[in-house]
């Protein structure tokens, strides 16, 4: 499934607000606010809930990490070829919180292009996300670290380096996307994401956290249309 | 969920034969034969496809691994607590192909007592296993490595390593049960199994790759009557 | 060689004020102290500096880490092998800024043993220093990990853990020694240290950052005599 | 110290034939080489070795990994300022036996900057080189896992990758070097790497299992000059 652009990925981590049965409803109501307003959204649920969750929804779902190892005698891990047999259409690669070695990355990355899964790289820093776009993913996520769980959105608090990373990937040349996070609550961070030249966000708290979802959702997806 | 013993744990590793509606089918067979014959059967499915599962069937439902962190800003890890939201029973831990730090595995074994999760410890040899055993895990499951995915089952291979393992952690003390495991295949091999003292048989193969697992998962059974 | 105790062991962590030509100073110190009260001091240096302490001082040095892979097609780790070529006596295993796998303890103890190195494992708490003990290393050095750093040795914070650890270590009646650390700072530490039952003390910051390591060598040492 | 091109960098890995007094030996071998032939020779001993080689020789001394940590309380770790301390020219980063993670690559390569120390980035393929090359480091040393250790150079066996990591690198535009390696053994594999437009060659098994290692370093000398 190709992710249509501006996206609002939200990234559900390991929440218990967002796991299990909590976890197919959240992803329920992104559903529902994607179908309603037309917006593209994407949900990363915990992993364990991953099959079930594509299950029950019509919008894309991706891992949170896939390992570079492939499926058979590797108990524990997470293969590309599993996800895609779990309903996967994508998936988060080297997350802040869960950083990869620099060939994991490209094996991961090649693997799901051959499967068809979507691959959205995260990065810390405008170097690392010119290392990471050459060995193009689909998307790359600036999210500076200092920035993760906080109350500023990046575009705020840092719009230099988002403007900087979408020129310097355009500049690469290649065909790889751009998405910021780090802060990102509400339609005006989306907004100004879009201002910047990115093509969408990825957040987690502001909406697994959110005291009603339906609404930050819609307040998100607003962001989009400027 | 307490797991009766003896018991036949069924690792469905990452094999493309037993992932996605694979692993759904490969579980419900487990669960038919364990409700036909009484017997007890755990499955432990690809970790995407977990919630699913545990949807599906009656039988315990296992994680292949847990990490030890906790639920919250740890993207892509597998969480004790997402585990018990998306209806795990239980958790390998340690397996050979996902060992774990000491204090990983101390630290795992505690938070899945506190959540009502059994847990199961892998182990390469007989000074592992004691070790392991002291950190009190309900199940120490003894694999000699070069056994693993081979034809001869440990049982015929090192009975000695199985029954010496049996009497060093019932010295020990505490309640931990043991099972073993590394190329069992058929009722004799399980039938070998308890008779050198063990709580039930920990395989993979064996099952997954069976042309007619519901007829090899009837003859493992048997293997338990003797 | 055999380490004698009770023993004071320096581990100089990777701190600046005790690398390079300053490693070798302050090793130097210590084995002066040494001879002076014919006390039992090893010392740990950073990792680079190894050889040329060993060759600088004749108390036994030992590494802060060994991994468990072999010698060979091994480019940037550290072996057993190397480390004996190098003149190391021993090596601290699992300290708590570098935790092992549970497998790669056991092969790390078993490597030194057949080369005559001594092994110091580290542990966090009481399960994990059984769990370590059963695998027979030369010593468990138990180190409450909220401790470490701090100015209230681990003697008077939590003396229960380290007389709880002696005696579980010695009712498991192998020949494994105790040792233990975090806050250690004075001889009053390291004589209660020696009144709980254990077989000397491991620190750090107390000798590197002391403004005299001479003078904290000297009180430390006054301790094992009471 | 800033590392003259073309030049030999010889990694002498784990093995047991240059480590400890042989480690300072094989160096010393080194050293004459480049004093008699005015040839640029680094070496990258053990790390336990490092201090002690730095003293012993005139040529430039790498580590052959580094942490990204800081100094301080990382026991068992290997830090740039440690490094620096021990008398280290530069590193090795990312060696295919001892890969990193992407922001740790960032983080080695930037202070080392900051430390005046050289780093040679080493790579499995094209993307990665490509990738590693956009955080700047001194050198990228690319290497195809599946010749590495075998008889055949990179030169013969790919010459197209090397030629094809050259220009890719240059086309980047910033001032990173390119060395090659995997299977290099003789002069005429240098003087092949040269030609392919590269800065040098980096090797191990060829020099240090050499019968004769000054005989083999004047042979790869030679193959400068062509």
């Amino acid at each position: 499934m190709r992710i249509r652009t501006p996206a609002i990925v939200v990234n559900f981590k390991t929440y218990p607000e967002a796991s299990g049965q909590r976890s197919v409803e959240l992803s329920q109501i992104c559903g529902k606010v994607a179908e309603e307003t037309g917006a593209s959204i994407v949900v990363a649920p915990p992993l364990m809930d991953l099959a079930l969750v594509a299950r029950s929804v019509d919008i894309p779902v991706f891992a949170q990490h896939l390992d570079s190892v492939v499926s058979g005698s590797t108990t524990g891990h997470l293969t590309v070829e599993n996800a895609k047999a779990s309903g996967a259409d994508g998936t988060l690669v080297n997350h802040s919180e869960r950083r990869l070695r620099i060939a994991e990355i490209h094996e991961v990355i090649d693997r799901c292009r051959s499967a068809g899964l979507t691959t959205i790289v995260c990065t810390n820093n405008l170097a690392v996300s010119k290392a990471s776009a050459a060995m193009e993913p689909d998307f790359v996520a600036i999210e500076p670290p200092e920035l993760i769980g906080g109350d500023v959105s990046v575009t705020s608090a840092n719009p230099r380096i988002v403007s900087d990373t979408v020129r310097a990937i355009r500049h690469i040349g290649n065909e790889v996307q751009v998405l910021c996070g780090a802060g990102v609550k509400n339609g005006r961070d989306v907004s100004k994401a879009v201002e910047l030249g990115t093509d969408g966000v990825l957040l987690a708290s502001g909406v697994v956290k959110s005291k009603d979802p339906r609404a930050t959702l819609m307040d998100l997806v607003g962001g989009l249309r400027k």
